[in-house]
């Protein structure tokens, strides 16, 4: 085959929430954690990422597109996962369009990824996770590595720490591992998304989320979509705009005098607990570790120098709201956790407490009155349908929850809500349809 | 002398607030803390409790007034102090009026408080300390009980924990003691308020603040006063409103694994830190600890399952206003430190910094439109003129602070600012026209 050829692989991944928190790192360039952490991995057709990688002759260098718009390669994260992904790649021929790479030739060969988002702007839902899983798996695809998703989720790592949980569907674990060049701090399944399937997740996103997300993406973060307030109050600290998860894990590590402490005599036991919980689907204990580990996490980073907050009033209003309702059943329905920003991610027991929260997240906080309720909440609208909200006017006679007197409304505090699910690891797309790059040109289609 | 007479003591004792605080208690009923603490006195000049006790052959039983209306003396912390000082009771004798109490008397007669706060609404700020250091100061007095300040504070502190610390002035340490009786669960005087005279003390208070007041109250706080909520928005969520530092403080031991380890391995260093700096008027060291150990408060409150959150996007947004601004400086010019609610008390190294904190507090957070100055900002108000602020167009005009772009205002978000400074202990005050009860009659004026 004389003239040049473009050969793509096209990989979808996920997104994945922590129930045992990740924060703080031991090593900072090899990015090994200082605790284990459990994940739930978000079904992918709400949340997910979608690479497609080509490598062809005629590249004359690594490229990068995200979201159509190219940016550097430059940065050690990409370096790594490159450099690591290259030194495994193997001998692959496609004997039909008369193409062959030879282990060495990888080293000559460029490649071009483009990599897109499905889910609406949401900086800090999913942080670089998805991305990083993503561009991993896609080019172990493209290079032919022989090395399974554990193996693939120790190089993912390297790009962003909670990406190694994205290389598996369901429930994942991440070891810490012991060894010094990092080779055992990698992802494990604890069950697949078929165990726990009735779990459904809504998710909250802020306003003040939407607001910061610029500075997210200037700050490496993998993801970025264009900019869109709904809204007029501006509820963000400048403070709280800048601490991107990098920066504040390092300085927790540095100045929080209880975070060893967390590390090395908490989370192992809760570990061993959440791990227990999955397992045997037990709800009220799952619950209560996911919210007890999410409150630790926000407390060392308040327990930071100078202190670090991601929640909000936002926030602690929807924690009011799920700990008073749990209270008044007597077994928790809901459990919350939270990520490094104010954005709630609620796991309901199943689809009649989904729909019950959907109907008090909807009291609580209405859209704004501009807003259409088909994006306002996004995602499986069959909960809605379950909740029997069918129009705004629905959600203007919600009742007030029973469990609290005299309950405000908040209208606009929350851009919009996500329903989603536990759901699989990363795939294969092989329709050309979906790939991101032209065959022909292995330029952004 | 036949006719009944009454026999009054009127006293004055300041607030305080903790630099290195007291949150869990280890014994709850003689209320002996789980670690040491320090505060400062706040000048009785501008927050205060008066309280006039007084005794009389024709009083039927102990009653109360506070800031005029009778309340109950039943409550267990009333009646722990009541015993404590009437087993410490002298003989008294005044010649000239040809009154004689002897030592076993004061078993058989009965007193009359009355009660009253020179602040304004605000319930959060002092909490209970002034009032009950004030009531057992005042009745020790009266009943010519020979304990010192010390001792005092032991029998205070079964009112209220944090009230023994308002027996002295300046800078005070509460001893956590060994023994079981908490006979050595008391405090002593670090240094004098003029020891460390230029400190200038500027306190936020939120408008959520003033709303929570009510339940505050009905929590058997010692403090009430007129409920008034300025402004329109209300930021309370009805958690925060419910958890009194007593619940609070109690499900924090029960459920908080960062407790333990804060106060057996960071708070005995931080404690002795702390003497240093205040001893050497060492403000760099004093401000990170105090800050450091706000901080760590609202990360074991944040690590307590339900969460409990004192703190507010107004209280971050503060906190966030300070740290940028030490930043800038190089060195610390402000400590901040919140107690149980979101009222920031900020600690200015001298005059200088506090004049130019209060044009940023003001430049975030000016008064609403229908709000005077002069209500605005309260007690040293020479602040202001050192500010060069003079009217609400002066404060219009103020130009963002330097070391943060774009800022936002935040106008209406605090109720208003307290300028105030280290304080005196508890005197007695012998200008009669001073006292809460009548001479004639034991009855509040």
């Amino acid at each position: 085959m004389s003239e040049p050829w473009v050969k793509m692989v096209t990989a979808q991944t996920p997104t994945n929430i922590a129930v045992i928190k990740y924060w703080g790192k031991r090593d900072e360039t090899l990015i090994l954690p200082v605790n284990d952490s459990i994940s739930i991995t978000l079904d992918p057709a709400h949340l997910c990422t979608t690479t497609t990688v080509a490598v062809s002759p005629s590249f004359v260098q690594d490229r990068m597109w995200l979201n159509g718009k190219e940016i550097s390669l430059s940065g050690g994260r990409y370096q790594n996962c490159l450099r690591e992904i290259r030194a495994r790649a193997c001998d692959i021929e496609d004997k039909e369009r008369g193409i062959k790479i030879s282990k060495k030739d990888w080293e000559k060969l460029h490649v071009h990824i483009a990599s897109y988002n499905n889910f609406p702007t949401a900086a800090g839902l999913a942080s670089s996770a998805a991305g990083f899983a993503c561009l991993v798996f896609a080019l172990a695809k493209l290079m032919n590595a022989k090395e399974d998703n554990s193996e693939l989720s120790a190089i993912a790592r390297q790009g962003s720490g909670s990406a190694c949980r994205s290389l598996f569907g369901g429930f994942v674990k991440w070891n810490m591992g012991k060894v010094e060049d990092g080779s055992d701090s990698l992802a494990i399944q604890v069950v697949d998304e078929k165990h726990w399937h009735d779990l459904v997740i809504i998710i909250a996103v802020d306003l003040q989320t939407i607001h910061s997300f610029a500075i997210s993406w200037r700050n490496n973060s993998f993801f970025c979509d264009k900019l869109e307030i709904r809204g007029q109050r501006c509820i963000v600290s400048s403070r709280e705009k800048e601490t991107s998860s990098t920066t504040g894990m390092h300085e927790t590590v540095e100045t929080s005098l209880l975070l060893q402490h967390r590390a090395k005599e908490i989370v192992p036991k809760r570990i061993v607990q959440m791990e227990m919980s999955i397992k045997n689907r037990d709800f009220a204990s799952f619950a209560h570790l996911t919210c007890a580990d999410s409150n630790q996490f926000h407390a060392v980073c308040l327990d930071t120098c100078p202190p670090i907050f991601y929640m909000n009033d936002t926030s602690h209003r929807i924690i009011s709201c799920v700990e008073k309702w749990n209270r008044s059943e007597g077994t928790p329905q809901v459990a919350y956790t939270f990520d490094a920003g104010p954005n709630a991610v609620l796991i309901a027991h199943n689809r009649k407490a989904a729909a019950q929260l959907l109907q008090k997240l909807l009291f609580y906080f209405p859209p704004n009155s501009d807003t259409q309720l088909n994006s306002y909440v996004l995602g499986d609208k069959s909960i809605l349908k379950d909740a029997g909200i069918e129009d705004l006017k629905d959600v203007e006679a919600l009742p007030p929850p029973s469990e609290i007197k005299d309950a405000a409304r908040y209208k606009g505090d929350v851009s919009y809500f996500i329903c989603t699910r536990p759901g699989r690891g990363p795939v294969l797309l092989s329709d050309e349809s979906q790939a991101l790059l032209s065959p022909e040109t292995g330029l952004p289609k």
